[in-house]
């Protein structure tokens, strides 16, 4: 089957997705008898291009290699803000990667609501609309009767949310703790390898783990985003960004307390976690001294893990990326996969 | 959606089924829609009956708790064998949950192409003819047009096989390692400790991890036929069990080994793996020191767990129960529920 995208964004992710589709789409076909074809592509720094026939993604990517943005690429549309692309274009899905924004859900939040509106599927990547509104867009969206996939909000292309809502059915998910964030995980690491915050953190910021601002890794925003968004749709309890308790995040963690962690088989884990006691949600992010018996001790660097814990199965641990353009992309590719399952299967 | 099953095989993990039913039917309807009715049960030591009203899972149960089988519990048809009940009963579902033979399939093997023959959809947990023809009862499923999931022969019913086909979609698993037997993890784990081989193994029969012929285990046969089952449905490679490189499996590991692993951050473990390098497949269950720092490395007692290696989004390990009587069960009715909602999508 052909499913037409329309890429909302175009920076990290959105080029991500469109090398695995210039690289893989063969494979695709021949393994999944899926064809994905971009139609249009709306960036606010790249510019806009749309071609109902299809945009080849090499061609995108070649263009992009060579040029500032995609002012000049050759395409019978051009121009189309974000909301004229999700109306205008003759796609079905709706591919949202744009800029995230935690606090108020940013543009992504209307991108989402319109393609509802217009009765595309969509597949997104950026947690700003599923922090700041998970309801209303899990609403919208079973209202409309699109399919919607959000594994890349949560630990990149990593199933998490697939596998809870999958391959879990049937156990009650009662709660969850996770490291949720590669930055501050690669930075305890390193100051287990001896390093001080200081140095584990320019070591973090020189290989782009951590932005200039570390703000939202160090203090625990970042995974606190992900603590709400697992929370309403995994756990299925409502949950503010607000309501998560948080601390100080990894910025008060001396060599001192990891050595003393050490000597008693324990290791300091910025720990994200909620559960539910009596119909109730407690939802934290905390640094925390986990002992080595516990999977999440195992976890370095900047690899993240969640472990789910239910009740017919007991706990469930699932390690891997965090982030990165080929692992969030991975998360979109997947996603479309599923949805381009569940419509053949819908077709009997 | 009702779904009607012929349960073969109520044992361990048939009773266990019949428990989850007993005390979730309302949840599972409420939740998913699903309705799952047993109308007829064939066990070889407990006898078999059947109703195409539905036998109540609780009168089962109960029956069982007061007689040593079910020759005296009230049904319309009773007496039926494996293979007449699958042919006979009013079933959509052929729930395959009786005695594994990993050498020679077993009766299971009869079983399932009974059951694929007469067109019925098939859950199984049972090992035996996953190990033995794996790709047969693939084709005669997808032959017949129906449903057929195994996610319980390998680690009961944490999501491996089915994450794998259904989460991972898209990138290429060229490889997997993992600890897939729980008794020899939980001798390891009880070695470190402080305890010999013989008084891990005496600890280990003690709490019925272990066989009175521990073999199958501890030599690492039991976690080769789960080898072959992951190689053969996920990484598409066909393998057979003769063909798993196998040496001594835990039997010659000695505190001294355990102490010299501990001195250089390492941990032996009984590491069941195989690997796609110029499209041939080698497959190996062999004691290894792996570093402290590898996922597998932190999985203690008999907890198992599996890495997939992919090109797209790097090592993904899925960490959870490998055995238990509501863990395997588990299985099965996730299963099912996965069943469920492909017959769903498929009515539109």
């Amino acid at each position: 089957m052909q499913l037409k995208l329309a890429m909302i964004g175009f920076g990290v992710v959105g080029q991500g997705v469109a090398k695995i589709l210039r690289d893989r789409q063969a494979h695709l076909k021949e393994r999944y008898g899926a064809e994905f074809v971009i139609t249009a592509v709306s960036d606010v720094k790249k510019g806009a291009v749309a071609d109902p026939n299809g945009l080849d993604p090499k061609a995108l990517l070649d263009h992009l290699d060579n040029h500032p943005d995609l002012t000049t690429f050759p395409a019978p549309e051009r121009g189309w803000d974000a909301l004229t692309t999700i109306r205008k274009a003759n796609a079905d899905v709706v591919v949202e990667v744009s800029w995230t924004d935690v606090k108020t859900g940013g543009a992504a939040l209307g991108h989402l609501r319109e393609a509802f509106a217009c009765g595309k599927h969509v597949v997104t990547t950026n947690k700003g609309p599923m922090v700041v509104a998970p309801w209303e867009m899990l609403e919208a969206a079973a209202r409309a009767g699109v399919e919607f996939r959000f594994e890349g909000t949560v630990m990149s292309g990593t199933p998490v949310i697939n596998t809870a809502w999958k391959c879990l059915r049937g156990c009650e998910i009662t709660g969850f703790s996770g490291i949720l964030n590669g930055t501050t995980n690669f930075m305890l690491t390193r100051m287990e390898q001896g390093l001080t915050y200081q140095q584990a953190l320019a070591e973090a910021q020189s290989l782009g783990y951590a932005e200039a601002d570390p703000s939202g890794d160090v203090l625990g925003w970042d995974a606190a985003g992900k603590v709400v968004i697992l929370t309403n749709t995994v756990l299925r309890k409502p949950l503010k960004l607000a309501e998560v308790q948080l601390a100080s995040g990894i910025t008060e963690i001396t060599p001192a307390h990891i050595e003393e962690a050490k000597k008693t088989g324990e290791r300091w884990k910025l720990v994200a976690q909620a559960n539910v006691e009596d119909g109730t949600v407690k939802a934290s992010v905390l640094a925390q001294r986990v002992p080595l018996s516990d999977p999440l001790a195992g976890v370095m660097g900047p690899t993240n893990a969640v472990t789910f814990h239910t009740d017919l199965l007991g706990p469930v641990t699932i390690v891997g990326a965090g982030a990165g353009q080929r692992e969030t992309a991975f998360a979109v590719i997947s996603d479309l996969l599923d949805i381009h399952a569940t419509l053949l299967a819908r077709q009997g």
